[in-house]
């Protein structure tokens, strides 16, 4: 058994269901320190977090990531038990295999080879762990950040070890992400008695040709970087369960992954300019989850990252800024170029959870030689 | 106190609450004895009716009317006891003061003089009283109805006392009623993350244009008789509660009043037309709870109670077929003329249902003066 699979299997094997980090930092924080790191740990309410580095010279490549997990579900559905990290031919199982446990457990042997194999190298390396990455995401990597800012400690390379491959390893890197502004929209008119429809006034009749060309509209064209802006409608509901009466409003929450072609504040612009257009009287709260971001393809990080995967895999990384939001958000605004490399997504956040272990001994080979490209 | 107040209030202070009786259709039966006439009680499942005759020629004028009331909500908020037929001034407040034990006394009331003043009128008078107006009116008129209709039992002209009065007593009878057909619409997607929404199809945008044009839709313009007919939807939920997930499915009541411009078939055909053109996959379940009937102005049952109520008041009513369903749909299809003409509506199923006593007198006088217009 590999040092890497090793590793990985003790992470996974402790059941820290976000935001719990139940001592998973404190044996990264040993392992590297044992390897000259020096170890902050930054503990916000009631999240554990770490900043480990060795060395303080410019480049500084981070390792970021997280030990929280999202919960098993129904723990009898698992084929095996979620926190049992049985291995079974190639295919490892449990919650945090993939997302992203095992990532962590890569870096960290990446990490021992490179300064064993390197010991001069150039600048430096650091790790950002949080375990609030599944949950709110307030005390985390965001606090952190802010921290290192507060410092003007500053590093130029993030390497995010969330899992960004589709359908094989490394087919994907995550250059950015989408933005994402969720609204809460109440239209209101009058509740009535349904046979007596010129009493009232029908809150869902009135919103029915807005939300027609809210549904309708190309928001924009996306990108070099960037997919078309999307508009979804999560949920939709009015109506007093009662068949014989109008409802007196009806409630529609929805949500955008815009591109760098709109800012907030040109959708809330446009979003109300629809609802004012068809004279809807509502309520509309804003919510912003995360600015879009972009790392540039020509930039160090990714033409180091793309070359050590060529190396090891034979191809290259199609650049991605699909997917959900990560805590790459929270770091990409200090200036640094952020990347997201990890396993296989495919069975994230479900029953049997798994990664290939084959797999993960090249995405250690990946990590090295990034580290070998960028600090060498 | 007149006789129509003493029996008025003796009814309203019975708590009969759908499908509740509680003796009024025997009280009413003793009082209809007295004068000649044969009823025969007719229970069905849980539910009082009785069929009252007196004589058997033609014609034959039905009153008819339900003892049944809805419930009061919280007593507490009444200005007095629900059940108390509490008289302050002008105004009889309780529950079914309105809504329609009044019309019953005026009934009982009209016919005691009628049958004094003539006792040698030609034709005969009969009363249908169901307990089951209020209810799922399963086991009430319609069941009557069935059971004449089965033994060819014929009546020519019926009086139905519900409350058909908007601003004042006898504006307004109703000489018809809309149609009622109510969907349960479900139009299917696939269920998926928001930040995928390729990998989705959401059943909330798909809908979208689809409802847009049903609610945009001129069904039709009415005719002499009715208004157009209306679509309204009264409830529309899609949706996980998760603000990140785009929902599988999303379902919509709504409900057609429509007039004889339209036949449920037809609206059906409309509505699946709408559907299948905007090319969504769904599941429509119809409820046809009332075909549209309509009484022609030029019957003598109209005449009669307009002359009546011209004769008493100083003006004729308007005709209307506005509104809410009513048990005349249940008597329509026997061919005769079936009209409503009651108290004012404005406080029925309310907090405070009142009704005028002075009204009361006037209301009696109309329906003892329609017994002259038909039977003498
Ligand atoms: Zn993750
Ligand atoms: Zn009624």
């Amino acid at each position: 058994m590999s040092e890497t699979i090793t590793l990985a299997q003790q992470l996974i094997q402790i059941d820290s269901i976000t935001p719990e980090d139940k001592g998973c930092q404190h044996m990264i924080a040993d392992y590297l320190s044992a390897l000259g790191f020096n170890t902050e740990h930054m503990r916000f309410a009631d999240v554990d977090n770490i900043w480990s580095r060795k060395g303080l010279d410019s480049p500084c490549l981070v390792f970021a990531g997280h030990t929280d997990v999202v919960p098993t579900g129904p723990a009898d559905a698992w084929t095996h038990p979620p926190f049992s990290a049985h291995i079974d031919g190639d295919i490892m199982y449990g919650r945090g295999t993939a997302d992203m446990k095992s990532s962590i457990a890569c870096f960290m042997v990446a990490t021992k080879r490179f300064v064993k194999d390197h010991p001069d190298h150039k600048g430096s390396i650091a790790y950002l762990i949080t375990s609030d990455e599944e949950g709110p995401a307030i005390n985390g990597t965001v606090k952190v950040v802010e921290a290192l800012e507060r410092r003007n400690e500053k590093f130029e390379y993030c390497l995010v070890g969330e899992p960004s491959s589709s359908h094989k390893l490394a087919d994907s890197i995550k250059n950015g992400r989408r933005g994402s502004l969720s609204g809460k929209l109440t239209v209101k008119g009058i509740q009535g008695h349904i046979a007596y429809p010129e009493l009232a006034d029908n809150p869902i009749h009135n919103l029915a040709p807005a939300l027609e060309q809210l549904v309708q509209v190309q928001w924009d064209h996306g990108n070099e970087y960037f997919p078309p802006t999307s508009f979804q409608v999560s949920n939709i509901n009015g109506g007093t369960g009662a068949t014989n009466v109008i409802p007196g409003d009806v409630e529609v929450l929805f949500n955008f992954r815009f591109s760098t072609e709109h800012s907030p504040e040109s959708l809330q612009e446009s979003v109300h300019a629809i609802l004012d257009h068809h004279k809807l009287e509502y309520d509309l709260q804003w919510n912003l989850s995360g600015l879009p971001f972009i790392t540039p393809a020509d930039g160090e990080l990714i033409q180091a990252v793309q070359q050590a995967s060529e190396n090891v895999l034979g191809y290259k990384p199609q650049l991605s800024t699909g997917g959900g939001t990560s805590d790459g958000r929270f770091i990409a605004p200090t200036g640094a170029q952020v990347i997201e490399l990890g396993p296989i997504n495919a069975t994230i956040h479900k029953i049997d959870e798994q990664v290939s272990v084959a797999d993960l001994e090249k995405l250690t080979d990946i990590y090295y030689q990034t580290l070998v490209n960028l600090l060498t």
